[in-house]
């Protein structure tokens, strides 16, 4: 595929009407061909005009026909995934083969978001039949099923620039949900996005969908994005990307004359807690585990673990070795973008500002933006009296907290803001400590993991990839996994419809076969 | 039960620390004893310790001791129906009938989340097992359950003095749903609200648990509720009342560091479509029964019709004249508040300013806050001018708007803001209308009636009882029916559990029984 660099507005491929930019190769500090298009409130208002004329129709579309279409999209995916790694590879600097994989991910979960569309239990369908000779009064016929809030804007991450990107998790469950889509390009791998979005707007064409099922844009600056969130059409936003960025989103979209739902997913740093049993056990695996968890995709993942704590004493030091090794033998690697590096070398300053020690450091290396690993630490009290040190610090280092004991534990994680995820290590004889700690979790983070280190990421309908603030903006729901759809749902009552009224899946013979609550049972 | 006119703090009865105030009988604009405790900013903060302390505890109650007490509270009320009605009459002006069906079905609703409770399907249990032999890697076992979000604070409606206040839907489902509650008491039914809290917190001893599991606050002015809404520990709001009220605590509390969820109902017109060939076989028989319906509560109920919508033709004289002698026979009655009398009043002259005509009144009364019926009409061409025509005033009136045809129609209800409700009287001829209307109607509205007027209210699982902005401030969610415990439910996933530490509910044997979604199935 040839890259053209237009912005995807419905059917049509429109030309920058705010200039154009480059893509960055971050390996090479080389700008990459071609121009791409950059626009502005104008190019907003025609997507999100298109989106809400298409919404009735999309949002009606069988669940047979929304189905397939989801799965042409994955099979479109799957036929532009070699390509698309490789131009993804320049712009990020990661691995061709890791985007590969990505692009895998990315279709897998178009086709499982079919599958949850084809089986109509996201409707939840509830019916309760009209009761005539109920006494003191009839009770009327009432039945519900979930619609899709409207058109929906999202925002591209820039870390896995495809399973959170253009064809992403919240495409493909805001798509399955009926919504239609309006796509903010992040501006890191602008090549990458337009290859994703030809291949999901081939599949709006393939399926006769109308155009503005979906569109998208791309600009410099913020102006975009306050375009979409501001745009009276736009009915819900997510976002995935730091606090800065997603509480000035989250805090617009709340001063519009009608505030929308915006799910932002932000910043955690995974907290994980070494019980005493398991430390003496196996300390040194589990810090050689943990770091090299951490190093995935250069830190720069929303489940990097971040923070180990442990009480000082048996299995410790071995651990801390472990932790040194690991560090120490790991190559610089590039970052993502120059400001995400910039960004990580001032947070470690701020980290040893603070009083984290130093304890080890990668290799380093002579490229622009190569992010060089770092093994900090620091005591359970200088921890609780800085709350900087709980701050997430984007890219390749961690934070030894030793503590003194189970107390101190205990408060360390009773200080931590909501986290995505936060995990145990624990041997049996550790158990009576996870159930100290395990309700100061539950409160603070939207997973917890034993004995591992949570990825890779599964997409299930157990998943969780949510949490309390600042993980997300809202705990009630998640990003990732097949319940993330509900973020863009909301319930319609039907009451004493005549059956040929109501929405087929709604009628009295359920001819959709689709799973409905009766009554309450 | 004699009223001491504490705040109820726990378990303790709080003095005032801002002063008092006493209830004021509107039919008679005579205050009524005895003095009520106003709190501040330093009664919110002990609240919502406790309420902090106690939720720990309280949220892992097992699910038969927490639908035990739900029940007890439901008990509770019925041992006080007599002087609850009887106290809330005083204080309202409303028939000590009504009430007293109010405060049935307020146990009620608290027996029903006990079911809620019971069953646990609300907890959305989801198993995911671990796949060791899975290829190209294993997957860990996944396991979802949903808890408590925190901590909430509930604002008393003024409207409804039991079921939409202190033991009304939002205590009952947050309470089911594992919460803490704070309720802030409305100030025009304090000893209303005083015999409810007692009765909430007799269960609450009753069944030995902490104290912080409920606690009524009320204060002057707006203070009470902005302490309370930026509380730290709390950590979701709900509100029923007005725009104005429910959009103030809605913006701070999203500039709260921290924002959390805040779920407001606040307006609806309910807009009556009525197609043709209904309009002709039964015109008068619909004007009679959508004025009967405006009047329930003097008008002061979130579900009143207040906009009827037809096109002139046969049987609109015939529904208009019925609607003239309906208004024309109905007595002024009592309001709730001299405050809404008042607004109710400015209501009205602002429709007449915008072009509304005056078709019929009720008749007048002496006493101060008496509320008189009236009956505007307006073409759809004047609706469709003027915003401020769509606008809710609350209190006994409705506007008729006699539409051109069904352009016209379909024009008037695009026009309109988001609702609680819209109704539609149709008959079987009028189908092809009623299937371009519809779709219209479900981007506008929570609940779609046919040939009824929406009321009473069912609390059943299919019951929607929200809407799109300005109906409510999230469209995803219900204020009212078994699906309005999800306002206070966060889903926490738990990976690679020893079967020991986890949720008794998600345990390998399901030891509870509870429904479990396992493997998507």
């Amino acid at each position: 595929m040839k890259l053209t660099g237009h912005l995807i507005i419905g059917a049509n491929d429109a030309a920058a009407t705010e200039g154009t930019m480059k893509a960055l190769n971050p390996a090479t500090n080389q700008l990459i061909e071609p121009d791409f298009a950059l626009g502005g409130v104008a190019d907003v208002d025609r997507a999100a005009t298109l989106a809400d004329e298409a919404f009735d129709c999309y949002s009606h579309t069988s669940l047979a026909r929304r189905a397939a279409f989801l799965d042409s999209i994955a099979d479109n995916l799957d036929a532009v995934r070699t390509e698309l790694a490789a131009r993804a590879a320049l712009e990020t600097g990661l691995p061709e083969a890791q985007l590969e994989g990505e692009t895998a991910k990315a279709a897998t979960q178009f086709r499982q978001f079919a599958d949850v569309v084809r089986k109509g239990r996201f409707l939840q369908l509830a019916v309760d039949p009209a009761q005539p000779d109920r006494q003191p009064r009839p009770r009327m016929d009432h039945r519900l099923q979930k619609i899709a809030i409207g058109p929906v804007a999202i925002f591209g991450a820039s870390n896995f620039p495809i399973s959170y990107s253009v064809a992403g998790g919240d495409t493909a469950s805001a798509l399955a949900a009926g919504a239609t889509v309006i796509l903010k390009a992040h501006n890191a791998h602008p090549g990458a996005s337009e290859i994703q979005a030809r291949a999901i707007r081939k599949a709006v064409q393939e399926h006769g969908l109308p155009e503005g099922v979906f569109s998208m844009v791309r600009g410099s600056g913020n102006a975009i994005g306050e375009a979409l969130v501001d745009h009276p059409l736009v009915k819900a936003v997510t976002f995935t990307g730091s606090e800065h960025g997603g509480m000035a989103l989250y805090r617009r979209a709340q001063q519009r004359p009608d505030p929308i739902p915006v799910f932002t997913e932000m910043t955690s740093v995974n907290p994980t807690f070494i019980l005493p049993h398991a430390l003496a056990t196996r300390g040194a695996q589990i810090g050689d585990g943990f770091i090299e968890r951490m190093l995935v995709n250069v830190g720069q993942a929303c489940l990097r673990p971040a923070i180990l704590v442990a009480i000082k004493g048996a299995g410790l030091e071995a651990m801390r070795a472990a932790m040194v090794k690991r560090v120490t033998d790991a190559s610089a690697r590039t970052m993502l973008t120059p400001a995400i590096h910039a960004s990580y070398s001032n947070g470690l300053a701020a980290m040893a500002n603070a009083g984290a020690r130093l304890a080890a450091e990668g290799s380093a290396s002579n490229a622009d933006f190569d992010g060089r690993a770092a093994l900090l630490e620091v005591d359970g009290q200088r921890f609780l009296a800085e709350t900087v040190l709980a701050e997430e610090v984007f890219g390749p280092s961690a934070l030894l907290v030793s503590v003194k004991d189970e107390d101190e534990l205990l408060a360390v994680a009773r200080s931590l803001k909501g986290q995505l995820s936060a995990a145990m290590h624990l041997e049996e004889s550790d158990m009576q400590l996870a159930h100290r700690l395990l309700p100061v979790l539950e409160r603070r983070t939207g997973r917890i993991v034993v004995n591992a280190f949570a990825h890779p990421q599964e997409v299930t309908f157990a998943t969780v990839h949510g949490g309390p603030f600042p993980a997300t903006s809202d705990s009630r729901f998640t990003s990732v996994g097949m319940t993330s759809i509900e973020r863009f749902l909301r319930p319609v009552a039907y009451q004493g419809f005549p059956d040929a009224l109501l929405p087929e899946a709604l009628r009295d013979t359920n001819p959709l076969g689709l799973p409905r609550i009766v009554d309450g049972q």
